[in-house]
């Protein structure tokens, strides 16, 4: 079973991309998980989606096509996802007629603050819906606190949220359909 | 009375872009809207934040700085606003120590398919709430199957569409603080 | 199979509840949809759950664990669920070692106005996922303007309304866990 | 200043009661905040709101109507506010002719669990708006694994949940309309 993980946040030291590794660290038995970019992606634009797809995003989508499974840590920014992370669903659910989210299960998880990112991933989840995916509905991995969850090294080394990773990938194990 | 106009979607046709257009032409005595332009602005990520604050991200802010009130047209990408239209707003937030939408009144409208962008508008609602900024609360300006409200020249014909723009531009106004 | 409706509205003429009714007439071979009802309900209070547990809302749950699924059509009211509806599944949530609704298929529909209840359904699906039940994700079903949707004897007359609702029975049945 | 406070629990030791309470008791001078009781609301239903409008709603409207503003506290049933808080502000909104809420600023707290009840005040923050009330926007109050935050005599003994509802009280204060 491979899946991809995608990080919301772009800068270095994210806690987000850290919660990714973690789980990557962390996956059951039969499951690998690399971590994919968003970085290189344009903003997206309807123009440029009919005259000339961005290899980038194309690239992104054939790794969707490839993969059981997307695992999504986000952070939240202004109570909802970053706009990277939207911009790059946007081009994912593009062109509409070959819908490469379609049926795949969906992991979410999110490093943050008070709520440990709980807003960003309620819109997630609309979001996920409309790509015609289906987003792991438990549990929820609320990293409240983020930092310190984390050791001095980068390592997760908060008990309590390495086995809601655990619970989490093997919920999106089991929504795998059976090929 | 200085609005600045932004439009979620980048395409060249755009209907929200031209329910701006529209917008201006309907401003009461007194309102300017001008169009701004989400196209130039790189990806969000807090290493460039910190190392080099992108040109357009700070002209964009200062745009905003300078206007009294700021007048969003949202498509809905995906049950949501465009990641185009987040990561603009991403950039907007940041430095967090100098908020520039802080008490600014925010207009809402859209134009779509059979929900006219509902959605995209709700998330829009939370995210100006982070933002610090005042959104208008009604009326709501949902465009229905937009294409029906424009004319052959791309003008918007629809007479209740106009009043409700005129209506949402007035609630605005209301909402400005006195100098 | 044998699917419970409910509806959010007590009226005597609702049009949620004519909702149902049509449903249960659209239903594909080998459905039956009964219509219940949520008037005799007290107000969900966790004292009285504790000391004396109310028999409408022992009977409500027993009728849920006997169904195969669930077929909600909800008013919108005050851009939410009705608290009528709501409070009945809060009833039903408890108590909560025993989840009837847990791994059970929701259908959703809403007659309303503009925006067909869109809002109430969004609400309603947090709901869904929080009682642990399926709710199906698409299509969805917003009948808008919904007094015109319907015949002068109360049937539903609205050919593209009828096939929604097919539709979503159709894949309602296919989220029944095999037995 | 009269402040009306409704909880959306019942349950004689409710948390979200005892945090009205100690909202009363940190309110600012010139402040007085009066708990009122929805136990005996009858489920809405628009056939009786036509024919028997209830006496125990229409003593909530006018309490409502000659208050300065409305303070919640709600608990978080199924990601929601509960039926019962809904049940009340449905009742409330009616007759539309007659919007007490209109211009009303509302205060929200609530007492939870890990996220503190921030899914029911998001929803709740919808419904606010469809009342035509003002929802306080800042600061939030999710009071966090509220057990902890109260004393064994059920006094709020926690000091920075003390500070955070004084700060909404304060900015409640300030949003009420100069009479």
């Amino acid at each position: 079973m491979r899946v991809l993980g995608l990080s919301g946040s772009l800068r270095r030291g994210s806690l987000n991309t850290a919660l990714l590794r973690a789980a990557a660290g962390l996956a059951p038995e039969g499951m690998t998980i690399e971590i994919g970019c968003l970085s290189g992606l344009p903003l997206f634009d309807e123009d440029v989606e009919k005259s000339a797809y961005p290899k980038a995003a194309r690239a992104l989508r054939e790794h969707i096509r490839g993969s059981d499974a997307v695992l999504i840590a986000t952070p939240e920014y202004n109570f909802s996802v970053p706009g990277v992370l939207k911009n790059a669903l946007d081009w994912v659910s593009r062109p509409l007629a070959d819908p490469v989210m379609a049926g795949k299960p969906v992991g979410i998880m999110g490093a943050g603050g008070r709520l440990g990112t709980a807003r960003a991933q309620a819109h997630l989840r609309d979001i996920c819906r409309a790509l015609g995916s289906v987003a792991v509905p438990m549990p929820e991995v609320f990293v409240v606190r983020a930092w310190e969850a984390f050791g001095p090294e980068g390592g997760l080394t908060d008990i309590g949220t390495q086995a809601a990773i655990r619970a989490l990938l093997e919920a999106m194990m089991r929504l795998v359909p059976a090929s």
